[in-house]
């Protein structure tokens, strides 16, 4: 087994585009990617309520992490997703540099 | 569209403190944060629970996460997070290099 | 308070092996670490259901993270976690660089 150097995509949005974003990353060709529910405040305020006692209640958000080889195609998605959806739903997208475990014939 | 440094401060705490946490990253000037909920193991023990089978059915923990554009006020809020805070409750933060996708006028 | 780095391990993978998982870490001695419900798409498709639309749904996946202060104790968790379940299992791991708060003294 050895580590590989790969980029990893963050995009935290909102819940109901997510099935469109994990349509660009489909067709990026990303292999997998990750869902978890999220809540929180965006520049546009607190999702939902004006209560911050209520937003770790609704989680009307979501983050969707995929892992990517190149960092070109890392910036193909964060700009496609930025370019379909964020000027009418909140959103931000930022890439980390990761280091994945894989077989040494992946 | 422009990928910029920044720094991704991540907190993980109990529940019960979240919006007294969310409320210093207000306070710090912080423009947005992410929580999700999180169940697991701190140094103290096992969050809730003497059984790890309900790990992950208890999730009485968070994870927050908020970007900013300085090193220095990501060291300030975890500096204040920490000083608030951890004396009396579970948690843990730290920070992580990142670069954010934005309009070149941010 | 000082920044240290240390290093994060991300294991995505099935809920049903949660428990296992986290055995491993307490075998490699992490002194704690962060479980989170997840849903998505990996390289056998979308689990649990041929429908997207259900992603977000069913989240039928974990993401834990752990910190560990030495890169080869990370690798050492990886190879494990690898090693022990990812041929009958979905699973991802991967290791990022950061940087933590922590008394002087730790």
């Amino acid at each position: 087994m050895t580590l590989h150097r790969a980029e990893k995509v963050i995009i935290i949005t909102e819940k109901i585009i997510a099935d469109g974003v994990c349509q660009i990353l489909d067709d990026c060709g990303a292999t997998g990617y990750t869902i978890v529910s999220a809540g929180g405040k965006g520049e546009r305020g607190i999702r939902s309520t004006s209560e911050r006692a209520s937003v770790i209640a609704e989680f009307t958000n979501v983050r969707i992490e995929v892992i990517v080889n190149e960092k070109s195609l890392a910036e193909e998605i964060m700009n496609r997703v930025y370019a379909t959806y964020f000027e009418n739903y909140s959103g931000i997208t930022y890439v980390e540099d990761v280091e994945i475990l894989r077989p040494k014939k992946f």
